[in-house]
């Protein structure tokens, strides 16, 4: 066997035939397998059961400023929690606010209060006809479903691998309706790039048509490292905007929950002093405060910086088996044959899969096939839809590592028989 | 001494003159006393302390379904948050959306969906211009300034006792800029009305203008009686406006959060199928579920509805001295002097005070004078104006019984004070 390119038709009709055995071989052992969902593995989730009794009396139930966290009140969160907070966020305690448990919801929330109430005095976003939104790709699927529900054309911008192509975002940012852009800066999902400083830098400086275009800043991997030697610390939009004289340009968000319970944790933003008072003003509309005893289980049971930075160690011992399992299978499976690229990355949650052109839908949907569930094909492009179709997020962290193991060796034969079809012309 | 109306001048004077010194004498003592807020004391609290390690194995992590709450997923929540909300809100598990730990975001929520995407196909509000809000009064501060927030005209209708005057109800909402009515429907904030069954009926049957009018509610104190033989049950909204053939009239909202721990308990919010799958198809977009972690603990504690009857027992236990140290300390206090009415409820969290028409805001500034923080006078009112400035809220909840019967001993004299300058014309 060698590389795909250098063999001849025949060769090729030898190696589809024998693919096509060892894909039947796989289907007929039915298996259920999945490699689709960006989630901790009940492994993983152990690691914070002391959670569940950080609290046990009630003279454990009051913040630092006395606040009973049973009761109302705490629009902001308490002081701990967001400094917690803050610790992922670059941002000191009084820039952040703890809205709730998902950060995509205080995303959503964000722009809401833009659409319906305008921000810095400018026009409700719900008047903007024909807006638009920057979505570096790969990227998150619900960052984009998101914007689509709310009305933005969605706008792709290349990842070069030190974050969006900046040249690109200039351009498009000089449109008054383009109102602002994605960003997962640090390992991000699922190409796991880290911005370049001078990406950063850039983003923070440009020209904008709109006067209040926002980077929409999701930090979801700022502490989730894999491999120390390689770890990332992305530079700090804040203190970038903030010099750049732009400090409303960016929201950052972070929440805990790839580092304790997802969906069970803590989340919120980090804006500029005035901002934050602008997103409270609204806030208090909305809700009496957010879940505070959640907040002060959170900072017990993480106690701070040091205490994330330990844990997170220990998340990281039970996802490297799996991350090298994926370099090892798609480097045996696949090395030889060049029919395909992939990550390797140093932290976050995913490695970024690309095939030959127009082979993503069918390997998904032969993997399928063999019970071995990825990512829908087009997942991390605006709409669903990857033009090149070869695009595949492969997600490792949920499966054991013996089941993710299986579902790689399926993965690497439905590569190659999908490549072969296309090369074949089947 | 007797009722005021009988006194000539001299005796008013004289009178003032008792209740000036008795004021000073208050006001010497340099209190610092609350009855504004509408929140569970920490007594109450207590009860609630079995929620903190109700959950303590990873075995203990698992709802019915099978769904590990502490991973992503269960937009709507797990099924048996969704029975337990359910016996709150009169709706079947599959008309629950459990959607977080505020009924108050439960409605906001609800209003932004209805803002941006409109609701049954019909046109987003934002592209209604002039629309209008229905706000029974007496009512909640929070759900008047919500509306105001999101650019409603606020229209007060009076509550008679039985719910809202059904008569002006009826003729707002045959105009199309009339979008919908916030209800309060048992135990009402503040008078502590129950709507009767044939308000009930009327607001299901009655004919609108807009037709995607809307009754938002809220029973915030479905279970919070106080006196077992005057206890109420609201008739249920939802069965009414389904026969009446008006199925998406409505949104019931509730919580747990005057039953365990306000901000850190379960609410969420049940109306008919069809209404619940379009709620669901917005919410995809904004989380990728509520915390189940939370839910779970509360359906353990809670566990069922003869579960939450035996726990909000308990609570009235702790509520009824409070609230008979109203009635004793006003009809004592004010009784003979024929100046102010106020309610005796059944339930709920709150005594309505009426006082002389143009004295409420004087009475609640002798107060604060004084030391004890009132509700700010017309909060019960749209805008936070009270035309006839005469309406007060009473909270008797949170103090200590024996800080609550200082506070009211003070109000008595505020009352008499502020009366008797309206009087004498000072």
């Amino acid at each position: 066997m060698g590389a795909y390119r250098d063999m001849d038709r025949e060769e090729l009709q030898a190696e589809y035939e024998a693919q096509k055995r060892a894909f039947d071989a796989w289907k007929a052992k039915g298996l259920v397998l999945n490699m689709a969902r960006g989630k901790p593995s009940g492994e993983q989730l152990e690691l914070s059961m002391p959670l569940l009794d950080a609290l046990d009396s009630s003279a454990d139930c009051f913040a630092e400023d006395g606040t009973d966290v049973r009761n109302y009140g705490g629009l902001a969160g308490i002081p701990e929690a967001r400094r917690l907070l803050g610790t992922l966020l670059d941002a000191p305690e009084g820039c952040v606010v703890v809205t709730g448990a998902s950060s995509l919801n205080a995303e959503y929330d964000t722009l809401v209060r833009y659409l319906l109430f305008g921000t810095q005095g400018f026009a409700p976003w719900v008047n903007c006809e024909g807006r638009k939104w920057l979505c570096p790709v790969p990227g998150y699927d619900r960052h984009f479903a998101m914007a689509a529900e709310f009305g933005f054309e969605l706008i792709p911008v290349p990842l070069t691998g030190n974050g969006p192509d900046m040249d690109a975002v200039e351009r498009l940012a000089a449109d008054p309706a383009v109102k602002g852009i994605w960003c997962v800066p640090q390992y991000s999902n699922p190409d796991s790039c880290t911005y370049a400083p001078e990406v950063v830098e850039r983003l923070a400086t440009m020209a904008c048509g709109a006067p209040d275009f926002r980077i929409l800043w999701d930090n979801a991997y700022a502490v989730h490292h894999l491999d120390g030697a390689r770890a990332a610390h992305v530079a700090d939009i804040g203190a970038a905007c903030e010099a750049a004289g732009n400090p409303w340009r960016y929201v950052k968000f972070a929440s805990t929950s790839k580092i304790t319970f997802p969906g069970a944790g803590i989340a919120g933003l980090a804006a500029c002093p005035e901002a934050i008072a602008e997103v409270l003003s609204h806030m208090a509309f909305q809700t009496v405060g957010p879940d505070k005893v959640n907040q002060l289980r959170h900072v017990r049971f993480l106690s701070g910086a040091e205490g994330i930075t330990r844990h997170m160690e220990r998340e990281a011992e039970i996802l490297r088996p799996k991350f090298a399992a994926v370099q090892e299978i798609l480097g045996a499976g696949l090395g030889e044959a060049g029919i395909a690229t992939w990550t390797d990355p140093a932290g976050g949650y995913f490695v970024f899969f690309r095939s030959e052109e127009g082979c993503a839908g069918r390997i998904v949907a032969l993997a399928k096939e063999a019970g071995v569930t990825l990512t829908k094909a087009g997942a991390t492009w605006p709409y669903g839809i990857d033009p090149a179709d070869r695009d595949i997020r492969i997600a490792p962290t949920f499966p054991s590592l013996e089941e993710l193991r299986q579902a790689l060796e399926v993965f690497v034969v439905c590569v190659k028989l999908a490549t072969l079809e296309k090369l074949l012309g089947l």
